[in-house]
């Protein structure tokens, strides 16, 4: 499926360049994807996208996490629009709030409490201010490289952060306890939080899950300083664990943040806490205009019954196994050396001597021709809309992907 | 309408209390309205809500300003309907986003770009960062008692905020060019912009329209010393003026923050900026995981179109104009000394003699039992869907509580 030469793509992407800068904000501009990946998308269905040129993918990036049961799912579209005839942006929130409220409570173990918000960055930094309000200190402690937001805080671009807004941040190496405890050292008394998130996935790099010494080194570390352990669980939460992405290591957080998948791609986030930092929860004043509308709310309920009925993460991590296990395969059969890491739900494929991603891009460029949508630098999501039929289909255009990298050399 | 003896209002707040910190977060909580007021609402329809427990009231807070055309506004749900068939939160923006740009750098004169975003916070943030980057500098001049969002470098409350968070802010009194005078000079060469909000509408005070001669005179300070003029248009935008709040007065802002009102409801929020910072809005980054979601999209280019179609801020500003010249025949009728300020779109009326707000309170409770939802202390929001008939009714509520005031003495 070669763009045609004409393509509404190109031309979309050019009166955009006029009124948007750079054309697009932030993670979904395609500017730095391989050649041949669109910029616009005219619909989708369950794991498939469909761009503004009539080609269709099988979609590995899912939003970039938002979507995890596949676009228009029955059930949560169904939960939205009957929450949407009866109203949705109120001087209050609806009866839903308290259904979802008392889901996450009961479904999370750590979380006495939630808030609720729009954005994976509201919900970061509201965790950051809760722990310092909650223990009166400032230091925050983030592993090198990790992303938590784009507001001056936490982004990944220094353009427009004073030095101030990083004053009371420290860094340490993920899943590295000698560097953790120099920067736990380096805060002392001080320390209000460390976050993290729940294994290494950052941009441009092979993944790393948190070793089950490390979740528990840190726990204990923030336990003896009395300060918040918060895990930021916006891009993998709802996709490996619905309690939490560190239940399985057996580690609880005081403070977590959730966004992305929690509503299935309609907009929400959310922060979980402990009882202890309850109250430091109502002293900060965190809030948006949209925050109480109860569509999205309404579809995360949905959207987490369904996951907790199917079992969407053991489903995920299944789906996600199979394209791991065909992409070793065929990577093999063409004597191609790659790395596979990260949890399967959320894998990422990278090929060995290749600094400079020529043939990580290679392979997304010529799959997107066969119809599957890989990202060659950026963890990948599955979706429970993933079948294995998809999984197959996607395992014949990696297929001719491994193919035009052995062309390469 | 008396609120029932067993009230599932009550309940839910029960309920929520134990799983939300304070029952609910930011300023939909309604624990400080007057007795009687409900938290939880049922539904919505035109300019009407419905509360859990059954009771209707004309609604004068329009979900503290999203619901500009009225909830379920058939135009605007058809267009979100519409997309939301074809796909919502896809790999990147369907092409209502290149249409909702041009739509935006249309309408708003000093708009040669835009970006979009999630909550006001958002905006303003932007504005600031992107202010900072185009002009290396670091101060930030801001009104006392300006609400610009609920993140610790500008939240009402300082729980968990440090020092630093504020360091580079500087305070000058609104419409006070010698205040203002006075922060530009403590600037000096380090002023990066000036945020402000099109007129001074602080919670808990009356409002105060801003004059020609201070808009004015900030729109050349900004220029004399190189620095963005930034205007919080989150709450007032599209209610006063299609192109801007400022548009009136003439004077013109570099960047503006907009959200509540754009999409009737459906969270979005944009940044509109000046050519001069296009570049600054480039290197910035800003990112959400909900940015692309093309349904709030289609539902603000309805909104924007039918609010220029049938000329909406006209419409609003009769609307209010026939409240506030009930609400002044009224008092007057029942010997009471109100204040009525701020545009007749966003009115606010207070009692004289009223520190403790008795009598604000005991009107807004008495007139809520009659049908009508106003708000003591906040300024109030007129939408499109507010008909003549429904503002007289409302004046009926209103005459009520009046009695109500009266018999307090």
């Amino acid at each position: 499926m070669p763009l045609p030469n004409h393509s509404l793509d190109a031309e979309l992407r050019a009166r955009a360049r006029l009124v948007i800068p750079g054309g697009l904000w932030g993670h979904l501009n395609a500017a730095r994807l391989p050649e041949g990946y669109p910029q616009y998308f005219a619909s989708a269905e369950g794991c498939r996208l469909r761009d503004v040129d009539g080609r269709e993918f099988i979609d590995f990036m899912c939003s970039w996490g938002p979507v995890v049961l596949g676009h228009h799912h029955p059930v949560v579209e169904a939960a939205a629009r009957e929450q949407a005839a009866l109203g949705d942006c109120m001087n209050g929130p609806a009866p839903v709030l308290v259904e979802l409220a008392e889901l996450l409570v009961g479904l999370i173990p750590h979380a006495d409490w939630c808030l609720l918000a729009k954005n994976g960055t509201d919900a970061t930094t509201a965790c950051v201010t809760i722990a310092r309000a909650a223990t009166g200190r400032r230091k925050l402690l983030v592993a090198r490289g990790s992303y938590h937001g784009a507001v001056p805080w936490c982004s990944p671009s220094v353009a427009g952060v004073t030095a101030e807004d990083r004053a009371h941040l420290i860094s340490f190496d993920y899943n590295d306890a000698a560097s953790l405890d120099a920067a736990l050292a380096e805060a002392g008394s001080d320390l209000a939080a460390v976050i993290v998130t729940p294994f290494r996935h950052d941009f441009g790099r092979d993944q790393e899950l948190a070793t089950a010494s490390f979740a528990r080194h840190l726990r204990e570390a923030c336990d003896a300083a009395g300060a918040a352990l918060i895990l930021d669980d916006v891009r993998a939460g709802f996709r490996l664990h619905l309690g939490g992405s560190w239940e399985p290591l057996g580690v609880r957080p005081d403070l977590a943040a959730y966004s992305k998948a929690i509503a299935n791609g309609h907009p929400l986030a959310a922060i979980t806490g402990a009882e202890r930092f309850r109250e430091a929860a109502t002293e900060v004043y965190t809030t948006g205009s949209f925050w109480c509308g109860a569509v999205p709310m309404a579809a995360a309920v949905a959207t987490l019954r369904e996951l907790r009925r199917i079992d969407g993460p053991a489903r995920m991590r299944a789906m996600g196994e199979r394209l791991r296990d065909g992409l070793d395969h065929l990577a093999r059969r063409h004597g191609l050396a790659v790395r596979q890491t990260g949890p399967a739900q959320m894998p990422l494929m990278t090929f060995a001597d290749d600094a400079d991603w020529r043939k990580g891009d290679g392979f997304c460029a010529e799959a997107l021709r066969h119809g599957a949508y890989f990202h060659p630098r950026h963890n990948m999501f599955l979706s429970c809309a993933h079948g294995e039929a998809d999984i197959d289909r996607a395992l014949e255009a990696a297929d001719a992907g491994f193919r035009a990298v052995r062309r390469m050399d």
